[in-house]
């Protein structure tokens, strides 16, 4: 029930290659909250392109956007800059930036005269949003203390922006049926990750 | 920045009105998380409605299950079975209620060949997600401790549903010009809402 498509230990390795690029970036004079909104900015970039049916540069964009965004949780940390509001802009941020995509997609696959792609775009992203909302409003209510629901589910974020940007990135030629099949199944992955974590919260809830 | 479309004093009204007929539906034997899921298996029927261009149907039942979501909480508080997981079930089932309507009126939309309402659509849905998703994260943070977030900005549930709902059963005849104006402006208050949550928890996080 608790198994997810990253390891921790997977997590952990990747943010100690992110921790000298990271750094590298605050010499800049960049600080954490300004890599966010970077970020963000970069997403509406990739998302520009996938309406634009630019497939290959928004599969590109999506892809170092994602890997960007260790960033600036990773300087925080590493400079001893962590703050609440940092956390909430970029978790906030990320959100935003994940809707953006779909709906840049959906728009795409809407030019292209590909309906199935401009339905399945709009039910990726709410079924993506279920997964953050679940976690963020059983934390509010006070279950999965700290990262607790961050272990549940099948289909975090990263596994998420993985799966997009492969469909982005198969989507060169005309055909769509590759991006057709990572909305697909962004959509079933992150429903069946929503009920894993309402049936995990529901779990905590007899245990208290 | 604090103000919202609906007053406490309204919201408290509404809530005396409903506690008879949540009282008299757990008479019936129905608890408060059996309401819940009623509820949102009523809002897919309504979502079903709009995919189908029945936008009549879409907006009474939009209308009659964003009242029907009154009773659960109202139930659980006038019987003393307040629980942390009903209130999680209820705001999870209320998100993807939310969705699965923007779904349903962009398929719709996409039937009708109306392109721009297939657009708006997830827009929409995205725009007031993040309304829910920065309360939800913000307090899970330990902002805006209990209620605190939930008067902050212009469009709340209550007001997205009013406004969805009027923007379907204008659509009776063969213009969609309601629909899309109705869909534009919530798009465009959940991103002012959005924005002012942010601005309201950067605010908090300086004092703190």
């Amino acid at each position: 029930m608790t198994g997810s498509l990253v390891s921790p230990a997977t997590r952990q390795r990747v943010r100690d290659l992110a921790t000298p690029i990271a750094r590298a970036l605050g010499r800049l004079g960049l600080t954490p909250n300004a890599l966010t909104v970077i970020g963000f900015l970069g997403t509406c970039v990739a998302a520009y392109a996938a309406a634009s049916q630019a497939w290959l540069a928004a599969g590109v964009l999506v892809l170092v956007f994602g890997i960007f965004d260790l960033f600036d949780g990773t300087l925080a940390r590493a400079t001893g800059r962590v703050t609440r509001f940092g956390a909430f802009l970029d978790s906030t941020l990320d959100r935003a930036g994940e809707a953006v995509v779909y709906i840049g997609i959906g728009v795409g696959c809407l030019a292209a005269g590909f309906e199935l792609g401009s339905i399945l775009a709009p039910a990726a992203l709410a079924a993506a949003f279920l997964v953050s909302y679940t976690r963020a409003k059983a934390e509010s209510l006070g279950f999965g203390a700290g990262s607790g629901l961050a272990n549940v589910g099948l289909a975090p974020r990263e596994v998420r922006v993985a799966i997009i940007a492969l469909g982005l990135l198969t989507a060169v030629g005309s055909s769509l049926d590759g991006l057709t099949i990572a909305l697909g199944l962004i959509a079933v992955l992150a429903t069946i990750t929503t009920i894993q974590r309402i049936l995990h919260v529901r779990g905590q809830s007899k245990e208290g």
